[in-house]
């Protein structure tokens, strides 16, 4: 398996993914406006991978001496939904001011992610498994990118069908186009990279496949988890959490602990990307283009954490 | 404005839409071969003006000397879903078993078309000054094109769109692309020829808008009304109703007697189109494309016939 993200002498490389799947291209980032850039750009995407490429991003930084405060401020503004990011730079923050290495804390944070994903993987696994057991093979929905490539390993929400593949259960993933940035063609790649039966649909298309009974569970992973357990994660995972809702099919958020916002207490107050028109293409008109949606809390099953499954309302449970 | 379908000579001449918004090109239809590949090939797209097309293929196939039952069956074969297609040719048929010509079938077809949804316009006006009158102004939410481009004049969906504009109502109009065929930007580039304020978003943003309170009404056209108010409309459009549904924002659907097929108890009972993996582009992966979905009467708040509006439960009012 490619890594997302590494380092390569005094170089981080990424994977960058603007490439992918037509081409497996690398990126070396050597300073602060390289990893700037490669979070603005979606170079690097998905909530847990951000966090791990603006940590080393400070360690860049330092490195050219640039003062940390233009640091943190750089990276801050590259997006601003995905809470990972803000979390990275908040501990990174604090590993400094109490004298560690920046290189060495970017490592444990790219480090730590890896593992929480690879729990993650193993509790919504147990979820599954349930599911196989009473229906012999498994129907699971996804929404944009919330693989591997999302993160430094594993993934969130492809870690527990990894986990269920490998297990020799018969998983079949619905993998929606996710417009306008098309993440669904990377966890297609992503899934064929592993074998795993997969079928890519229009998003427009989920109510129909949930309305026929062909999808028996959705796994979505998060950009920012409220308090509250309110949701933001890529645009259009909503109106899947509603079609879901309406159909009995349980819809469960994928996300570590870092992506959870225990200072924002509801989706109401988490900010939502606008991006720009051009992600659609050539169009002679007007467009609003926001990146992200919030689902409520109701209608979320639970959150695959990398210490257990919790109920969207009970968050406070795994409070650091 | 531009004419869908019109005849010219011994031809009938359509604009071709697959052509559009780039090209404004048009194709002359001059067999039974030319209309069935104007429809399958979408062309030709919209439930009125696929039925108005097939009218006139009927009248194309006789002057060629195929034989009635083939040239029935070849544009029956066209497509699946759009009720209006057989409802025209069931009504060719008794046309010409009564004596009639044909072209002037195919010609009273046409104009009742234009003249039903001139009246769709009038009373889905209605519904729209009522929440101009609260509000203002009014943000409609459509889903496809249901404008003049999908009949043959005036649009089903945007028929009251276009009739609150000329009375000078402040309306401003949210479009989905509508992947895989992104029909929406058919709909951008009709209201800009009409000079109706509009934006244009991914499918995917459908719910946060809702949630945000920028949606006053949605409404719809629909290729299939089954007896009992179930609506088969282009797919992504019931998860359009469901987020309308859970914000209380009002969901109209938009369509002629033609488009109710009262033969038709329920929505399971209407066939789902599945059309080409190659609609998404190149794709190395396995593919669903289905090409509608069914929106359960309960999600409708009603449906705008030339004979009214009538509750999506209560259809029996309008059959003819």
């Amino acid at each position: 398996m490619l890594a997302t993200i590494a380092e390569d002498g005094d170089a981080v490389v990424i994977l960058d993914q603007t490439k992918l799947p037509q081409e497996t291209a690398f990126v070396r980032l050597t300073d602060l406006a390289g990893a700037a850039h490669a979070i603005r750009s979606m170079q690097v995407r998905g909530a847990p991978l951000i966090g791990a490429t603006a940590a080393y991003g400070v360690a860049l930084g330092l490195r050219e001496g640039k003062p940390f405060d233009e640091i943190l401020a750089t990276l801050a503004a590259t997006r601003p939904t995905a809470v990972n990011l803000h979390w990275a730079l908040e501990r990174m923050k604090a590993a400094l001011a109490e004298g560690r290495d920046a290189w060495q804390e970017a490592r444990a944070i790219a480090r730590e992610d890896a593992e929480a994903n690879a729990a993650i993987g193993r509790y919504g696994l147990a979820i599954l498994e349930e599911i196989a057991r009473r229906k012999g093979r498994i129907e699971v929905m996804t929404h944009c990118n919330a693989g591997w490539l999302a993160t430094v390993a594993h993934g969130t929400a492809l870690a527990p069908i990894y986990a269920a593949h490998e297990t020799g259960i018969a998983v079949h993933v619905w993998v929606s186009e996710t417009r306008p940035r098309n993440q669904g063609r990377l966890t297609a790649w992503e899934l064929a990279q592993s074998r795993v039966p997969h079928t890519f649909i229009a998003d427009n298309a989920a109510g129909l496949l949930m309305m026929q009974g062909r999808v028996d569970v959705v796994i979505v992973g998060a950009d920012r988890i409220a308090a509250n357990g309110d949701t933001a994660n890529k645009v259009g995972t909503y109106l899947k959490a509603l079609a879901a809702h309406a159909h009995g099919v349980p819809f469960y958020v994928a996300a570590p602990v870092s992506t959870i916002d225990f200072a924002c207490p509801d989706g109401t107050r988490i900010p939502i990307e606008e991006r720009a028109a051009e992600e659609f293409g050539e169009l002679h008109t007007p467009v609003a283009n926001p990146a992200f949606d919030v689902t409520p809390a109701a209608l979320i099953s639970g959150i695959i954490t990398e210490h257990g499954v919790v109920p969207a309302d009970q968050l406070g449970r795994v409070k650091p």
